[in-house]
């Protein structure tokens, strides 16, 4: 599992470092510093293996992944900033915005945003302009405020609020949960999926992301501060509403274990083609708690 | 003019809340906050000027304008925040970190460039799918790090330093010009000019970019708080390189007269048609100095 993290995530610092190479400019190096090298691209990779479920050939996928690790890395950067996480460490090494100042680490951040849509519209992605519009489209809304920065401002105002478990879910779901989905469906795009199939790619990914971020939640309250990269317990110092604080321990490991089920019972139907997708589900889990 | 101007705002204003009103999230407001009503949407009506010399027709450019705006309103809320020119006045109103919180305004602009390529990308937009795939590679080109946002890195990074007349040029056509360069660019897409054109028009977009800015220059100089609707003098006080401060008053009022004529002069082939981007142009200096 290691080995197939390491071989993807060299595979698009690789393109993404040749993409940055086409044009200069101040903010290719702290783009550059939030992007390449570190963090495991766990997205790319369940875009890969989502990818073998429906024998899309992985050259086909490669932007995708990119733009996807651009969009992760460019809410990481602004996540740290003073004015929302504040947080000084990430991925074992100062932030962007310590390393850059905090004026560099916003526009880094937002030139990595804009470039995932650059590397989807590439002239030099062949596959054909309709797939890209959808794929653009899915995009943008898995990113802006019905997705990801939307459960950002979400996350911002539970602090230190009571919460239930559905708010937190939604919350959670548009965070995370949103740009694992947008990974499923693209490949459901690229693959020719009917509607229906793509929103069941959609909603597997919901769940998907969700279960991730059960495990990250664990990961914050039990894990060392090198196995992540990060400072840990920084979720309950913020008063941030997790589903682990909000069920308890017990409850949230049940829930995910119940989840990581439904999510391995609707690949079933897949065989042994989705074999790819559950060891990166069941690692997921297995790294974590 | 004042009349087409408000015209084509009303317009725009119109499409971007009919659009903003087909999901809900927390940062729908300070997102509106940015981007409906005040700002004269200049860049909107040089695109409409622009399709009258082609015979577009309108409602082609309705999500290019819609697109330019929010890309315009997002690089305003992040100019203003404290990290970069920290101003808290905009369009005559609190600048959106002040009436919402710094991090739901770096927020709300994330996420009004993010709708900038949704709105391009929307399926409900009559344009085909390739033309769609070239604007937004060229959004993303003229806003990221070889645009605005890296002109805004320069900015920024020339502050209280010696620069010389080019660098501040490279530096105004990024922040500035880039935009504007789209404008035209995109027009010429969706006229299906030959790239000869179209790279014609994209330069022609750059300078008419840069002449706005020096009026700008001027405005900030001369001008009443009333009428730009922010605080005058910003520049200086700030230490800031402008063509302004660095060849003087009269040096550079006679550089933007010779660059109005060298524009005009581009413009002549154009015969009539043109005559509604050449009373633009003309408004953009005779409103500021």
């Amino acid at each position: 599992m290691k080995k197939k993290l390491s071989r993807n995530a060299k595979k698009i610092d690789q393109f993404l470092i040749k993409f940055l190479k086409r044009q200069k400019s101040l903010l290719v190096e702290p783009m550059k510093y939030g992007v390449i090298s570190g963090g495991k691209k766990i997205r790319s990779t369940i875009i890969y293996d989502t990818g073998k479920i429906f024998n899309v050939e992985e050259k086909k996928l490669l932007n995708i992944c990119a733009a996807v690790e651009c969009i992760h890395s460019y809410s990481l950067i602004h996540d740290d900033l003073p004015c929302m996480d504040d947080d000084i460490i990430r991925r074992g090494k100062p932030s962007a915005h310590i390393k850059f100042g905090e004026a560099s680490a916003v526009l880094a951040g937002n030139c990595l945003l804009t470039l995932a849509f650059e590397i989807i519209a590439d002239k030099k992605y062949l596959i054909n302009s309709s797939m890209k519009n959808e794929i653009i489209r899915s995009l943008a809304k898995c990113s802006g405020h019905t997705g990801i920065a939307g459960g950002q401002e979400l996350d911002l105002k539970f602090e230190n609020k009571k919460k239930n478990i559905n708010q937190v879910i939604d919350m959670q779901i548009k965070k995370t949960g949103k740009l694992f989905s947008f990974c499923l469906y693209a490949v459901g795009v690229i693959a020719k999926r009917s509607n229906k199939e793509k929103f069941f790619l959609s909603s597997l990914g919901d769940e998907i992301g969700l279960l991730f971020q059960l495990a990250d939640d664990f990961l914050d309250k039990k894990g060392s501060k090198k196995l992540i990269g990060k400072p840990v317990k920084k979720d309950s110092k913020k008063g941030k509403s997790t589903l682990l604080s909000l069920m308890g321990e017990k409850k949230a490991y049940s829930y995910a274990y119940n989840l990581k089920k439904k999510i391995l019972r609707k690949l079933e139907n897949h065989g042994k083609k989705a074999n790819e997708l559950i060891n990166t589900i069941e690692f997921i889990l297995e790294r974590q708690f």
